[in-house]
């Protein structure tokens, strides 16, 4: 079979692992990454992720959101199991739904040194409203930091419409 | 568990607390903040709410909204809550479409001085003609005076689609 | 113009009228009623009312619903104004989502005398589930009380979907 | 050309003529008839038709539906551009939604003595509330007598969803 | 490669040729079959057509539709390339909408004499109105016969949403 | 009741009013306006209109649109019912549907003087096409001059789905 | 305030209390029911339960499920926010779908003794493919024994579309 | 009636006359125009056109597809049914999408001499990939000609979902 | 963890397993069970697999579907991994979409014997038109023989809306 | 047939033909070209491509995603026949969605050298997450190159809806 050879797939452990662990306490030490082969063209990757759940942390009660994570990477790649597990991390974690959504952010900076990330939570409502925090981020030293502040600034002029049924 | 602690959380009052009052008469005064954690960058949280109604001042007849909220903390968050209870207070308040959604905007930025926000009220018809008021605001002496400005000029290229059914 | 005659119009006071009284407290004596030109044939007459609002008889918070009205007349037809200000005195009411949709149905029973009636409430959620209560009813002696049976026993085998957003 | 021909389209003579006149006042008149070429095989014709509108009996308002005609036809068949000039003549007629319904299917069967028959209308919403009334008809002596009794019992069991938007 | 036998695709000459001869005269010579490998249970074969166009008898302006054939086979099953270039034939065809359907059907009960079979039209609007014909047929001597009979009683019971657009 | 004052109401004559006159002539002196009372910030107000009718000025056939109009108001506003009364009076006009479009507009212009006005007709097909004109206008001596032709220049890049049912 | 009284909530503890304890192991105790005021008429309620998580008892890896329960009280009714509770202990439990929905179901037989219901389970996809069981019951020595097998044996003639997406 | 004046309507031929000609070979001279009544301001006119259908030019297999038509009127604007009649001429002719979309936008630059036009087709899949072809053009020496790169530059950057079903 | 012991899961060999082997050959003996711990009372499991793909017989042309399957379990349950794999190992098998969907539903009745099972396919278009094909299948000496002819009976009667894109 | 001359379709050698070869292992050279009639215009062409399915690089199971490809041609255009021969190929193909994407991307430049390009995968999820990648390209030398970057930039800010169903 062409593609990925084992040694571009090196680091990659979780994959097709049989007997994986599910944590169910933060832990960001979960995540993997391989080497972007097209370092020569920035592209996005994006990752829909519509099985995430939390704690209030004030009461306790179980949230849910789908989160949508995308990037530009620069050397490092995300592994897309192992970005599984961190998010099922989150499962006995209590927290706002808006410091999820950044804790997300800051640990995938931390991991990859993207060029520019973005990650928005879309969450079910509670007493009628739902809440769905946006944040980014562009890389100091390239022109992805100003990227950042202009899709930051023009971010969702069209709301989507939501009728909590 | 692990998230926001009991400190960070001061000034919460009436998430999981027992015997809310609801109040159905005006009151912008059961409006409650939290602190940001995420000073540092600036991001967006909105607020969907399609829960929303008030009386035709002329008429007292009842109106229905769904409310999108859209803003950039400062250094106050609003908490949803309260929010929840402070939309609920339109109950029984009669006034035209348009002066609700400025309103609520302008309570809002009483409320948080937040850097950015916009409010966007979607009514259902009344004679066959539905009523969508938006507007917003950027707080003076940042970039994001002149990012309401922009987003004021470009709002709502594509109208959703209505048919009344 | 041709159509209803005033004489046929008898009875329908609220519409068209100036300075509609709307009231909040539940209170069935507003409906109106007039006469059903086409006794000859049984049909179905369905009211979709999506700007349903009552209170929690516990907590005091504002429920939402859309509730779908549907019934055969026998002589008499309900107006829709009036139904319209009968729904508008749930505003203050509290009861339950499956009492709520029950005393609608009932009370359209003693107002008109159908040959049959259903009504289905459709919720927004509290704590992540919704209610959707449905009621029917079929007159004694008409063909109409076996039939009330079996659109029960064979009742909504294909539920929506929903997500709460 | 193959199909039919210019016998078989005899009574046709608004279909592709030039100067129609567009009557705005209640005319069954203007209705006509083509023969069925399919005698041998009972089959279903349905007229979709979203650009209904009539006016209010009382207030005068004008009123918008969309109505769906769906017949068995015997030995006459409607033509379809007779039918759009039939429903163009209830433009400035002024009757209850629930009467409206009725009077399209009578005179229908009136013009075709079809085997089986039914109307139903969907209106736009006046004071947040839409009326949809549905009748039907089974030509007395043939089975469709009794197809539309069960037809009318088991009529919309699943009420499409309405928002009013 | 396993599957259908050489022996088993006898009959099939148009799929995957060279050279297909596109007719557009209405010619139904062009319909080939394959042998019903599943005779020892009755099933269902549809086909979506929406690609269908053939000429007003009257006017000779062109009409568009969407046609589903849905069948149940005896002996022969109908091979789809060459239902494509049947359909074709009718793209300088006059007839009206329903006599196109009914034309289908039968010339399908010739070819492959089928247990069951129903075909819909689904055509697009022609002075605000569309029209939308179904025809069936069981096969004498079979359950089919009266399943065509009850399939057709209760046909479209729930008509789709149209508005034009 | 809080909310607009009686006095903030002057010159709102025709809402909860008995007796309201239709006009079905081509008549701008219906509209009435009331007082903004937030000039210190530009907001959108939108109006969807999808009851919209006039006639084909060679045919007189009937047309039927949604019409969205939003503007930017400066002194004054429309009042809705009025807009609804002022739309109904095309219901005898006869006009191409670009220029009904640009008649509103100017009517409105006229009526209010409006920092920036944009309105969009979506009609229904005739002979298989629909007809979408768009047109806008921004303030002398404002802004929203440049806003009004950069609006245009980006006018609908992505055209919605039509496929006439 | 009308509705229920205070005698008539007797039982619901868990309604507007604070400091709701939310448990995350499978505790069927935790539900709580309230008397049926409508015993005179059969009626339908059904539950849209969105957010449903268990575990896989092999793997241990989180499964998603929105989870739709309809049942036809008899003398006790299910207190929705006990419910909540109850299938938030689902969260760290490990079966199959199949199983859970079996479960619920005869859970809810134990607490209600109901006369009739069903519980439809529809998960989000493992490797490509989702599992939606379906089960449900009606209570010996009524009608609803014959009509929950009626329901069984016409369940689902519709799936749903699905394309993981 | 007001509105359009026939001598506004001179050169417009083709509407409401009986026996309309349908050429089936590609022919641009049965296009038609009026006069643009509002030259002092630009504006876009949409033409919505899903009934296009044309030739393979190697296999001479139909191809159907939906065309957009936008543009922004000088003088002229072109008459829609003559427009019906220009597309419906396509029916015979043999091209391959790409060219078909361009052609369709150089004739009416010939015959419109517009500001600005783009054409925008999207047709059925042939093979599971369908082709969705869009050019464009705005007038020398006007504000159009940069307008058309730029809508040229950032075109389609949402496109729409296609599962080929 | 409570639910499925070890025991319980024996035979089930492939979740959670490292080096799952994909056969893309033709290969029912990939299939694997477990026991039913509901037998007491009849429910339904669906799958829904959106990635089907096979070749067709005479070309060698992929082929794609979305497989729906439903069956009623007696003494096993088919586990969902390994009919993946099943289903995968249509990757190079050539057969017409009508024999695929009737060779999935005699493999599983083999394995499984269940009480009931039904089998649909629903593939993308060729040359413009799509085939769906459906099959069941009822046990002998139970109620579902009766049921499988009765759903084949009054399958279908509202087929999806398909325009191929 | 007027149209593309037999010169103009030279180098196009798969279309129509009797025979096609399907390759399932990777090959770019299946890749054919015709030449751009309309160079002096600068336009999109976009291939939706739903039926996209290589496999994992690691697990070897398949993957499948639809592929949306836009480009602006330069002097030369890939027929489509032939691209659904090129996206045929990865079906025994082991890659990661990035790599995939990549790839595709550079094979047409390689092919076309167009002045723009984009390529956008959507795949469907494994263990509840789905990705999708999206590259572009402008030609050097050309205000496309700048326009790659201004599209990369501007990339996606309003990502579709995803539930995994
Ligand atoms: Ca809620
Ligand atoms: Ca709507
Ligand atoms: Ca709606
Ligand atoms: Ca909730
Ligand atoms: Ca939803
Ligand atoms: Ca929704
Ligand atoms: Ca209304
Ligand atoms: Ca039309
Ligand atoms: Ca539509
Ligand atoms: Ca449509
Ligand atoms: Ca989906
Ligand atoms: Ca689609
Ligand atoms: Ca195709
Ligand atoms: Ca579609
Ligand atoms: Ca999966
Ligand atoms: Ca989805």
């Amino acid at each position: 079979m062409s593609g990925r050879t084992d040694k571009e797939l090196e680091g990659v452990t979780l994959l097709g692992e049989k007997g994986t662990k599910y944590k169910y306490d933060y832990d960001p030490s979960v995540l993997e990454t391989f080497v972007n082969k097209h370092q020569d063209n920035d592209y996005f990757v994006k990752f829909n992720c519509p099985e995430f759940t939390s704690l209030c942390p004030k009461t306790g009660q179980p949230d849910f959101a789908t989160i949508y994570i995308s990037y530009v990477p620069d050397k490092l790649m995300v592994e897309s199991k192992s970005l599984k597990l961190y998010l099922f991390s989150f499962r006995n974690h209590g927290d706002f739904h808006e410091d999820c959504v950044n804790i997300i952010m800051k640990d995938l900076i931390k991991l990859l040194a993207p060029k520019y990330i973005e990650v928005w939570g879309k969450f079910t409502p509670r007493g009628g409203i739902s809440i769905d925090p946006y944040c980014n981020y562009g890389k100091e030293g390239t022109k992805w930091k100003e990227v950042a502040e202009k899709r930051l600034f023009y971010h969702d002029m069209y709301p989507e419409r939501i009728d909590n049924r």
